[in-house]
């Protein structure tokens, strides 16, 4: 059942740890089918190298195992709770990537320092509050999922595909899993050349308003300009 | 003798260089048959290039050769007090990885900043006294080991599997040899994530103490959720 | 046409990719064919391990496209801005190469504070000022390119083959692509030496004129003693 | 002629690549035959893929060439000085790492903090002054090895292997080529983790002398524990 999803999900797992951004098993990489309801995600704790395309576990977006022998990773629930409110999303990543961590353990958003970043986040990237005691006890890491739709009640999901969890990680996410996975790398390297730039210009203000634009546009929407598919010219 | 033992110690000391947390022969992990009361170790000064499983020195937990030809690596006589000290341990694993030995040369515990640390030790990652000059004299290297036994009286070596040695590095140990190099590995990670986060956020308190144990409970203990293992569901 | 051009100008491209200056599709290297006045460059926003030598796109110094089917770098305007200006150059290439972005994020240049600079670079990168609202709106990349020539108009492309896009990241050139390339990669280099520099000591100067010339000097020029290419002995 | 001098001298250029100390052509690394009189060295400027055995050059200790067709790399005069002035070591390898760089450039010698540093360098890795600007104009490269062996008058170059030459870069020596490769290695890793020592505690102060010697013995002269080569046991 939904076997090139199943490929898909499996390849985005493995791309995360190509890409520096998951040791061990620090990390999962999910995909949906939105006619179907159905979501693909790692299975729990199992090793990137002995970890096989039909271990991806499927789940409906309740929770319920659908198919696979494994348990689905422990962040399931999260990964739900994003599907669910973020209805155009296609694929999630997450990850303990260092410098993306760095920010989030430091409870700062990411400011937009430059054309790099602008090209992928319209504007920062968030960071959410920590949660309280009473929060963590039950359903945590539905809780988590929930919480990340907190933070983005005023902001688009589509301009801005990513998030840091207070004192966790990032969460990336996409038209799909490979596009997931390419948001969670840029991330990484958009929030290591910030804390650069902080050590070198430590009140570094934000690219100004119309230069952040003007790179998002260049890769999104009408009036893109960027890579072979678009017809204008 | 203890060939299986051998082998696996042989492979935890490639995984140390292979995870880049040594360089040359700055570490050595070793594992214990605690029936038969004999340790495994790295021999002292061979590379890890020509070192072969055979190499693998045995000692009992007195220090005395049982079986090689080799001597064992130097840092043995800590080795053994840690196993002498820590009745549950199956493997440890030493090296000077980079931003696990700035804490320790800074003289400074690894602070719980985030969850990727909380996953793995139960609160912050403690660091030595300086041993004084009479304590170098003699026995150097067991001396180390009772410090480092002396720094635990009041904590759970399961709890938090790794110290740092003030001014020289980290030992990290755990239920087998590749539990230990993992540890080790997880601290050499938290270690560099928690000085990106100082920079970030000089002044920034450790992670709330209900997000500390939500995490570690996650991996560890009855009420885990994480992995294949446990049967609850 | 211009096969040899276009095959050097690929590999230029998976050079920035080899030496960790590019992920994904940031980044782009072309070569000129200054009798023909031709230039070869990227295709926009195809994968570096998908592009063939016959991907590459030639164009003219109008920017007209002479020869291929993708459409070339979203970049190309800004390299033929640069053509235009710096009559002795024959390559460019251009990434967000991490340390480099930093210095331009942080809208400073890079000084020269040290002879592994001197040796390439004649006194400091410079950067840029941030371009103006009414700037951005159209031919964005094309200002981009004048704003960089602005910016040497007392300096010599030749002794500096470098520049800092402020908020952007950096352009670097030389003879061929080749040696564009390999200027990007020093500049990198430099770059990241400087920030470490700067961080041991904040108010570091730079390295006295008489041994930046005295550098420079050995690399370059009719007193050159460095490599095997001078006949003087 | 000195064919296994040469290979090893090639094989410890090579070296300096493989370990991440060299990028481009920027480092050497040489041999002495102490009997003969003659030292094996890198050509100038060839780079590291195309170089074979055959291309080091060889030199007598007054700077001319006794084989090879290639000319020495620039810095001969430099490696001269240094077999001149330390009668008893047999290698020298210089390249601008990166960390071993940046204290170069910042003037500040590399304060032991930790043992990794004891246990290959018997107090802090000293640097040198600025060369003045009469001290550039002629044989600038002889000049650099006279101001290192300047800085060595009261220092052991067998218990301090290496140093920091001013606003340029290291060099590091031993008994042999490999040796003195080791001892480049071991000084970039000592040199980062000082820096990042340094940013989580800015006033830290170096090993105690106590510890310091310890360990500079274990591995050191009559009393060393390390390794396979004593018969002390």
């Amino acid at each position: 059942m939904l076997k090139e999803l199943k490929e898909r999900v499996y390849q985005a797992n493995l791309d995360l740890v190509g890409h520096g951004l998951v040791i061990l098993t620090f990390g999962n990489a999910s995909g949906i089918d939105r006619r179907r309801g159905i979501v693909a995600i790692k299975p729990s704790g199992v090793g990137y190298e002995e970890m096989k395309p039909a271990d991806i576990v499927l789940v409906d977006l309740d929770g319920r195992r659908v198919e696979g022998k494994l348990r689905p990773s422990s962040d399931t629930p999260t990964h739900l709770a994003l599907y669910r409110a973020f209805r155009t999303i296609g694929g999630i990543a997450h990850a303990h990537s260092e410098y993306a961590t760095m920010f989030a353990q430091a409870g700062q958003e990411i400011p937009c320092l430059g054309t790099t970043h602008a090209d992928h986040f319209r504007g920062p990237v968030p960071v959410t509050r920590l949660l309280a005691k009473s929060e963590v006890e039950h359903d945590y890491e539905a809780t988590t999922g929930k919480l990340i739709a907190e933070r983005f009640r005023r902001l688009d999901p589509a301009a801005v595909p990513a998030v840091l969890v207070a004192g966790h990680g990032p969460f990336a996410w996409g038209e799909s899993p490979e596009d997931a996975v390419r948001n969670a790398l840029v991330l990484e390297q958009v929030a290591k050349m910030a804390l650069g730039t902080r050590v070198l210009a430590p009140g570094c203000g934000p690219l100004p308003v119309h230069l952040l634009h003007r790179h998002f546009e260049r890769k999104h929407g009408p009036r893109a300009t960027y890579g072979q598919k678009t017809t204008k010219e």
